[in-house]
């Protein structure tokens, strides 16, 4: 079969599996992810041999240690996405909730009621754990998965796939449920961004070229992340030991992820107290700090910012730093730098925390809080899909909510319109 | 100024008003409406002469009376404008409303409230008073609007943009809270369509070609409404007077609307006394049938129903009927032809009331009551700035609350993560 008539299949297929997935009871579901999570186990040799081949090839064609640290699996890694399949299976169903219910003046009965959203198209790259938790999160929320993971994985996750066939196989489903797309090509990637009225969303992950031809391509709606561009601001009114321990954690503790804070601005009234206390713990950290004039004066191992620096996604331990004159400079330089994903402020006072609140137009806005907090888990979602940086649909960390959409059910006794 | 400076400045300075509107108080919008509803009024005649410059051009253009029709103002249906405005500005804010809130066990404080989306472009055609809506609904859910109407509006529209305009100037507001694209080319909708990050949501309104063109170019997320191909179905235990009463309201009330039924599906046990029931108010109604062979013997005025009349949108008096064997094959048939918008059961059976709302997969289903309801006022919205067959953002009929986002206020007390 060619990649065409594969992926047309699959498609085909879909929304038939999606039908049948939009009845499934509650009860049914968590029976299913806990039998795969247990399949998921008993296979682990099995996984690991398959993973042993991605290794391999990744080797010959020479990716980074950290791309194969995060193509590994183990058997502590292994037991680690069947605990994150049952801690799935554990969440509040999603689908069925009455939202709202009404009655009209005329005596119509209105019910909103969330709905699956149908087909969903993953696109993501190399690590095989992402597979498991979007099959999962699909499942949970009644929704058909179409996976495009990485060619780096591609045994892994067949491997996988074929784990969830099992599963499918064992409760009478169809094996569409879960599909893997076994080609990487882009004309493959292409086709299915064209099937628009068959697949329902497009959540592209990985690099922000990616996803920007993701977007330019698709006729179907895309929920993405293009860059986490997280600021910290210290106000005036700063407790500055909350300050200093909020930029370490924010710049430090993961330096590599989308809520990992990139620039720091500060107050100049603490500039100099707040600065000279940063500086030996920033440079034991082992980060470089591009900073303006006056930063440079306080921090003197600082380097130059340039232009680009601010704004930009180092993703790495790498800080751009800016005295500001006050609140509204720390408000323009956000409005005019960030990605609006998640900035914070660290005040003591209430009022220039409100400004920041109501004037900061990010997904999530921290007070006094590490930008690192701007996660599903932290949120308390138990799961999370991405992090949107669109304010359509599902804004900020992104859990099984953001995998539903509702429908209308309204009833009457014969009721026709005047 | 070329188009495309033009434009440029209006992107350029919609989210800087967009900024602004985020800030007002729910009292100031209510205000600045009423003064725009009271300026429409006081400006009538002025507006009617203007509106006259376009129906002039559309005489010479040929327009259809319909589109004539559309098209005209006059005192009656300026009063109705400005109405319109004052019940928008009578609703519920829909900003800044604290949507859930919650304390995580590390002591974080979340709250999820929500934020107007920013810049919003309407595309849509010919009818000078959906500006007026589309501006009061943006105004009073604090977002911008980019308004890009036809041309055969466009002197009307420009009148009452520099209405909206007088009024903004009053309250020293910027004058591009409002925005009127005053260049129709099809050059100009495309660069506006690739402001992507500058413009956050497209609204497409109008011929279903239009909104395809809208969505293959757009890098901006789309809400849009394709089609509204409704079915009626008539179960074997349906109330036939309802069904008569459901059927000739949902087909004939107001044929050319999108929540109009254009098939009908009768389940074989009732269809021989059904459809004699039907035939004579069908026919006095001046409706065309199209149906099955069972049909036709039932309804011997019918004509024969090709291929493409299942899945059809007329959006006139011309229905398509087909005798189904029973529930099963109503819902495969829905499945098969329908557009997902709204579909009705008539029927006193609790059970096959059940499994049409759990199956059908549209935005709205209905138990024994018109199709024609699927309607944002009907609902209770108070307003409605259009109907989404997306599944994503907002679904259905759509209303103020489709016109915003949310973001996530998270305060700490020097919260770190570990």
């Amino acid at each position: 079969m060619s990649w065409k008539q594969e992926l047309e299949k699959v498609v085909g297929n879909a929304r038939k599996a999606a039908a049948e997935a939009a009845q499934w009871p509650p009860d049914f579901k968590k029976k299913l992810l806990g039998d795969i999570a247990s399949r998921i186990e008993k296979k682990s040799a099995w996984l690991i041999a398959e993973n042993r081949k991605d290794l391999k090839a990744g080797k010959v064609a020479g990716l980074s240690s950290a791309m194969m640290d995060r193509l590994t699996l183990s058997e502590k890694r292994i037991h680690a996405m069947a605990e994150g399949v049952r801690a799935v299976a554990r969440l509040k169903d999603p689908i069925g909730k009455v939202q709202a219910k009404w009655t009209r003046p005329n005596g119509l009965k209105l019910q909103k009621v969330t709905v699956p959203l149908g087909v969903i198209l993953m696109i993501y790259e190399s690590r095989p754990n992402v597979t498991v938790e979007c099959a999962a999160l699909c499942l949970k929320s009644s929704n058909v998965a179409i996976l495009r993971g990485g060619r780096e994985a591609m045994a892994s996750n067949r491997a996988l796939a074929t784990i969830f066939k099992e599963s499918f196989k064992r409760y009478g489903l169809s094996p569409f449920q879960v599909n893997l797309v076994t080609t990487t090509d882009y004309a493959a990637l292409d086709f299915l961004l064209e099937q628009e009225g068959r697949i329902d969303l497009v959540i592209p992950r990985g690099g922000e070229n990616l996803i920007r031809r993701v977007v330019e391509r698709s006729r179907i709606p895309v929920v993405k992340h293009y860059q986490g561009i997280c600021h910290v601001y210290v106000d005036k009114k700063a407790d500055l030991g909350k300050a200093v321990a909020i930029t370490l954690n924010a710049k430090l503790q993961r330096p590599g992820v989308c809520n990992a804070m990139e620039t720091l601005l500060v107050h100049q009234a603490v500039a100099e107290k707040f600065l000279r206390m940063l500086s030996a713990p920033l440079q034991q950290g082992g980060c470089e700090v591009r900073g303006d004039v006056a930063t440079r004066c306080l921090i003197p191992w600082a380097k130059r910012a340039k232009a680009g620096d601010y704004g930009h996604e180092f993703l790495e331990k790498i800080l751009a730093v800016r005295v500001v004159k006050g609140l509204d400079q720390a408000l323009a330089h956000i409005e005019a730098h960030g990605s609006r994903h998640t900035d914070a402020i660290v005040t003591e006072d209430k009022k220039a925390a409100g400004t920041f609140k109501a004037k900061v137009d990010s997904s999530s806005v921290m007070v006094n809080a590490s930008t690192r907090f701007s996660d599903g888990f932290e949120y308390g979602f138990g799961a999370e899909i991405g992090i949107s940086t669109d304010k359509i649909h599902a804004r900020g960390p992104m859990g099984l909510e953001g995998l539903t959409s509702y429908k209308y059910i309204v009833e009457g006794n014969g009721h026709i319109r005047s």
